[in-house]
């Protein structure tokens, strides 16, 4: 199954691809490459999942946040590429969790959006290197904020 | 109009370009690819602008720390470079913003460099991706960190 | 003398390179570059250096703790690669220190990873560009991670 088949077996719900909230570009295309801004976690109802993981959200949820981002991240490259198929395989993501001092389960919180890409484009091809760590604040106070490389067909 | 005539009619002055403050490169050139290590806020006495935005530093005041890191960046590239001329566009930006917990508005204060960069290189080229986010703390407690990936010509 | 030569001279034990805590790969090669996922500070017994620099560890602690985060990284790449020789030269790093708020002296503390890639493939190749800064809070509490770019002979 392609990715874009993926998509539709799985039943998710894509939020609308957001506009961006400053003075960036959603998406940079670099020869093979595919740079994508951060990216938050919308609802398909446009509204952001907020707070900090730790206090008001709990690792769980906060791993739901990271999932929304995906789906995020997935709208924003269908409305760029047109479609999830123009991507070949994941090359990095840099997953950011709005924390707590003393959380410590980011990777759990990160593995939200990665199963996600595992879904989408496969074990091979929809996992990358990551890092997932834990900021001090995050714009309007978003729950989790990811950024990430793909590379294309 | 170049981005170096772009400078000039701006009037705007740069810092000295810093010297790196651990074992760093400033500038690292891989191929047609110029990757600048994260700057901080100077100005044109050799100062730094300290404290954390959202407590010594309110938003406006870090956008206008986020322009003077930009225009680090500028000085850093030209002693590097020779002219900013040399960049063919922005690829990618991550603003680090010292800010409090609470903090909301990184891209309203990171876009303080965006904006500088927009009227450098123009709208389609001098805007790429980015992330701007909050961090716990940064080094001599500067206000905002940024580093950039450029494309040369 | 050769990276993988500086190595054994140093004298200096590498732990075992770690299992990928979430879903992630630790290495991607992608042509001629290599990038690694963020890595932590493993001590050769298997254990990880944990705790915030300003509070649990101090300055020099956390220098020794992205040391330990260099050699988990040269171990992580050995595993992946066969050889340190492999590398041609380090691009960039991303080092992201646990600290306090109030915490300075993150590029004294990521010298600790940076002088040892130094020594590992000279002073040209073993230092590129680099961001080193505080996050809120890291996986597990480790005190340092650690990501880079590599490029490939």
């Amino acid at each position: 199954m392609s990715a874009e088949q993926h998509l539709i077996s799985l039943g998710l719900v894509l939020p609308h691809p957001p506009t961006p909230k400053g003075v960036y570009k959603p998406v940079v295309i670099d020869g093979k490459h595919c740079y994508i801004s951060g990216q938050g976690p919308y609802l398909p109802d446009g509204n952001l999942i907020t707070g900090k993981v730790g206090k008001e959200l709990n690792a769980e949820e906060g791993k739901q946040a990271a999932q929304q981002v995906g789906l995020t991240i997935l709208a924003t490259l269908k409305a760029y590429l047109g479609s999830l198929d123009q991507i070949k395989r994941v090359i990095k993501v840099l997953g950011m969790v709005n924390a707590t001092p003393d959380f410590e389960s980011h990777p759990y919180v990160i593995n939200g959006c990665s199963e996600l890409f595992a879904k989408i484009w496969g074990e091979e091809n929809g996992i990358g290197v990551r890092s997932a760590v834990g900021m001090g604040s995050l714009p309007g106070n978003i729950s989790v904020e990811i950024e990430a490389l793909f590379e294309l067909v």
